[in-house]
């Protein structure tokens, strides 16, 4: 997605030494409204046919996400909860997922009134790298008997290897900008 | 809001003993786009004369709302994080915010780069109850030099104090549901 490419080019930064790449500028601290459209335009396009009924995300970086395609797709979304809540039902689907950056493991949520059998669900998320959260999205849309129309995420490091791996097992994985390096100046290569 | 106030009374629930309201069927957990694109229109008409420049929430519930709020108005929004995340810089400003159900402080971070003196900001949250997340975000605005605008909320229980203390403070405080009461059997009693 030019429009994307362009916005990560202009707005988004490194950090030497590390594979941090910041969009925090429009995407997941700051969020600027029209690109987040464009971004919902354009998942509606490629998912067109995909006779969507629930947009799946977790919290917190994915709502935005989540907010605008489901308003492109007109119909709800869920976010699966990382924290416990008190607000949330005991009767929840749930997976563990296992975070690089903490080396930690934590547990995230789904009620269970909001996923069942007749669901076909597109997952949305901002970043795809290890793949981790997006494996605990789908081991919960599984054990709902939902049925997984895809993944759409907006920016994919195509260098960490978890979308592969998923689209190994057979899932639609589509990322709007597929970072391929950066290189040891911070530069960013797109694929 | 009548079509909000219909929704909480169709689909809200409350728990014996408590005085939780659980709207995670279309607010918070399961969001519905329609709603959420009528609540933001709603703030919309409210402050519509305000000037507003950003539009500043808090994670992970409110970054629906302010999602919507921010293509009504057309401005960017920026969410507060309760979480320390590896993205975020160390230029921020900063607030702790004592929560009454964990009976512990957080802290909530907004980088400095994304609010700024010239900044007239509408200030957007699921709930208002105790008012402590609210007064949280309040002060990083304060500390930005930025100028509130409003408080926009979506349900504010004003059986809590939270809403008349800020409001007592001179802000403007505008809830599109006011829960006067909870009965003892349960019910949801609107101002």
């Amino acid at each position: 997605m030019k429009e994307l490419v362009d916005r990560i080019i202009k707005d988004g930064t490194t950090r030497a030494g590390t594979d941090i790449v910041k969009v925090d500028n429009f995407l997941n601290h700051q969020v600027d409204p029209f690109l987040m459209r464009d971004i919902a335009l354009e998942f509606k396009k490629i998912f067109a046919e995909e006779k969507i009924t629930k947009i799946l995300t977790i919290e917190a970086s994915g709502i935005a996400i989540a907010s605008f395609a489901a308003m492109e797709f007109g119909v709800p979304f869920v976010f699966a909860k990382k924290h416990n809540a008190r607000n949330l039902d005991d009767d929840v689907y749930s997976a563990e997922v296992y975070s690089f950056t903490k080396m930690t493991s934590y547990v995230i949520r789904v009620a269970k009134n909001y996923l069942s059998a007749d669901d076909r669900v597109l997952i949305v998320d901002d970043f795809l790298a290890n793949g981790k959260a997006l494996e605990g999205l789908l081991s919960i849309v599984k054990e709902a008997g939902a049925e997984v129309a895809g993944c759409g995420v907006v920016i994919e490091k195509a260098y960490q290897k978890g979308g592969d791996r998923i689209r190994s097992l057979g899932y639609r994985v589509e990322p709007l900008a597929k970072i391929k390096e950066i290189t040891e100046e911070g530069q960013i290569v797109f694929d």
